[in-house]
């Protein structure tokens, strides 16, 4: 076993130099919603190089609509492909998904840059760029993986099916078009930025809009009326309670470290008109974290009963019941067993490259994993190189080392996950010995 | 003196076509700001045949822009003019000053109205329209009350002094305009609508603006973050706090029916931009009531140092402080001692013609009577026949007997007020018992 370790590991040193280059041409093809052609034809390039067999198609809007776990702003995906790459196993062996999106936020105030967005530019052992760290740098971690064990002659005995896919930014649509497309696996790895921490379980979450409403007079006589603001500060402080009640139901001890592990965030605030009136109507918006171990219809539910509970605080709320609507961007949690055997080897394999214990925690917000666990039925592990806190921020940047290690740990994770056929030299070392006999 | 009372009951009797004729034509003319010329026409052309003195001009938005005391959202006056028509006194007695704005507020959304907002439609003895109530039926009271002493040839030693101004829903340019122009009196009244009740003492307000602030983090991990709705709470709570402590201290019998004598109304909220972000900033708008007792800068100065009491609250603002803007619009508060010889003089004569005691409160709201009071130092009451809780909604109406009623009592107050000269037929009655001796 020693030998084939010995080989990658010295396989992904000598590679530096060109697993850099193919990160800053990625970096430097700006990926941004709609303009994922440049970045997925690098990728296609690469992983057909490699041998893999390639996948390339246009997600259908219209059947994708369909779909109740379907989000995007748009439903036409003219030119910006999915691209999937299979590298088949000899048989017998698990399968994986490995996957990772190609699409980046916009670089938002390029005043907040010290340099262009899409540079790629190289200082200290760190890239910079929109998108190297989410996620493009664990893009290249998994393309560096695989071509470790091509390169090597390493034969897995499981299928690798590596994933390029697009709209994960906007509600996964292209993650939900690889699974329509059949593409299913008995786990998956997603390398999104955990700072290398490993997580098994994703908050998932929601968006949520409530209307509060009141009755308007003039501010002079503002006891005629009845100010949907104040109302909204007892529609605020019953969410607070629904929150809590929440989060004192969650002991899974990967949480040890989360004050709040399902926060339910109100980032939104619009009411009144006119200085002098009573204002008559409230909007809030607000992000409704989801459990792993719950449904989106479950989170959606409890929320429902618990606000029109509310009338029990404040008999107001009788007549005038807040108005919940559900709108815009959501993302399906994610969950796999600590004790799952993906969980243990990627364990093994972080604790046999970095030579301690990974940090195992739940993360607080939702990937693709979500979608590829409940609607794939492959459930799936986040853990990549990326920075945690730089994702969607001015001077993104990644540590270079950390795509090379956590390429090394994924290919070692394959070869234990999938099962490896032995190797060519070895089987001839066999033949010699059995000759010698 | 019962000669010339039973006069004026009976001219005003004989005049209610014309009033009413007059008044219609004054609602069917719009005079919203910037379009008050066509009304203004009516009013002047009215005065000039009962032969008064008219001043009409149009203030000037310079001169006006360098006083501390003008708001309005524009400088600029063409076509808008104020209108002053005077009734000289024959000497000796005390003068008054009748203020009445011709401006409207705009007519809102017309499929609230059952009929055109400039319909001046009679129904049931109610005239509707924009601006019946608020204020040009008290504008005909005023006008009848002077035309009543004028055609029963009665003549006052005090001078009266009629004014339609311009600007009094934006801020009270028009009667800042005529008190620079020179124009003061021993007292004022102004017939807004009160529903008949007399009012020594009005409310002044300005408007505010608190800016809250908190930090800014991802909703995934809110508690990384400070939500600036939540800070807005306390804010809003202190602001309550604030209004608690001011209200407290007045205890003027005036407002005993009155809940809360100077509020502090909050009627725009809006903070935040992102369902998932913790939001960094909230902007609230609102209303000080400012007490007649006190002046704006007062209720400006302990707003502020209040403000910065927060920090005992919460030791978030010591750092982020919330910071108060006043802007737009403010409404000097006004009052006059309940004991003030006008005051006597209006109870006595609506005790004379209406039979009964009149309702003596304070306002809610401000009116020009501030201005009056604070810049032109004459002291003022307002009384009128308009419906309070109509005006600037749909459907405004005024009831036209109280039009007839308070030109009836403000023409007998005048006279009260002013003196009077004896009565031509008196004084020939006198010398005819001389010639008989």
């Amino acid at each position: 076993m020693a030998n084939f370790k010995t080989r990658i590991n010295q396989w992904i040193k000598d590679h530096r130099e060109e697993g850099t280059d193919l990160l800053q041409r990625l970096v430097q093809a700006p990926s941004t919603q709609g303009n994922e052609a440049g970045a997925q034809a690098i990728v296609a390039q690469k992983i057909r190089e490699m041998g893999l067999q390639v996948d390339i198609w246009e997600p259908d809007g219209g059947e994708l609509k369909k779909h109740p776990y379907f989000y995007s702003p748009r439903s036409e995906f003219s030119n910006s492909h999915n691209v999937v790459g299979v590298m088949k196993g000899t048989g017998g062996g698990r399968s994986i998904i490995l996957n990772g999106h190609i699409d980046v936020v916009p670089d938002g105030d390029r005043n907040q840059w010290d340099d262009d967005p899409y540079s790629g530019a190289i200082k200290d052992g760190k890239m910079f760029g929109r998108g190297v760290t989410d996620m493009k740098g664990g893009n290249v971690s998994l393309i560096l993986a695989i071509q470790a064990l091509k390169e090597n002659g390493i034969q897995l005995k499981g299928d690798v099916i590596f994933q390029s896919v697009i709209e994960e930014e906007s509600g996964g649509a292209g993650t939900l078009a690889a699974v329509l497309r059949g593409y299913k696996a008995d786990a998956a790895l997603i390398p999104e930025p955990t700072n290398m921490r490993i997580f098994p379980k994703q908050q998932g979450s929601m968006w949520f809009r409530v209307l509060v409403k009141g009755r308007s007079a003039h501010g002079g006589t503002r006891y005629e009326g009845v100010s949907a603001i104040e109302k909204s500060m007892t529609v605020i402080n019953h969410i607070r309670a629904l929150e809590e009640k929440r989060n004192a139901r969650i002991r899974d001890p990967l949480y040890r470290n989360t004050p709040i592990p399902i926060p339910i965030n109100l980032g939104v605030i619009e009411g009144g008109n006119w200085p002098s009136s009573v204002p008559d109507l409230v909007k809030m918006e607000g992000r409704m974290g989801v459990a792993p171990e719950e449904t989106m219809e479950q989170a959606k539910n409890e929320m429902a009963e618990w606000l029109l509970k509310i009338k029990e605080v404040d008999e107001w709320f009788k007549d005038h019941p807040p108005v919940l609507e559900w709108f815009g961007a959501r993302w399906v949690p994610g969950a796999i067993d600590v004790e799952h055997e993906l969980m243990n080897t990627l364990v093994n394999q972080f604790r046999e490259v970095a030579g301690q214990d990974p940090v195992i925690e739940a993360s607080p917000w939702g990937t693709d994993g979500g979608l590829l666990t409940h609607v794939g039925e492959t459930p799936s592990i986040v853990f990549g190189p990326g920075v945690t806190e730089v994702a969607h921020y001015p001077n993104e940047y990644i540590l270079l080392d950390h795509v090379f290690t956590t390429a090394e740990i994924i290919a070692l994770a394959l070869i234990q996950w999938c099962g490896m056929e032995p190797l060519q030299d070895e089987q001839d070392a066999v033949l010699a010995s059995n000759e010698d006999k």
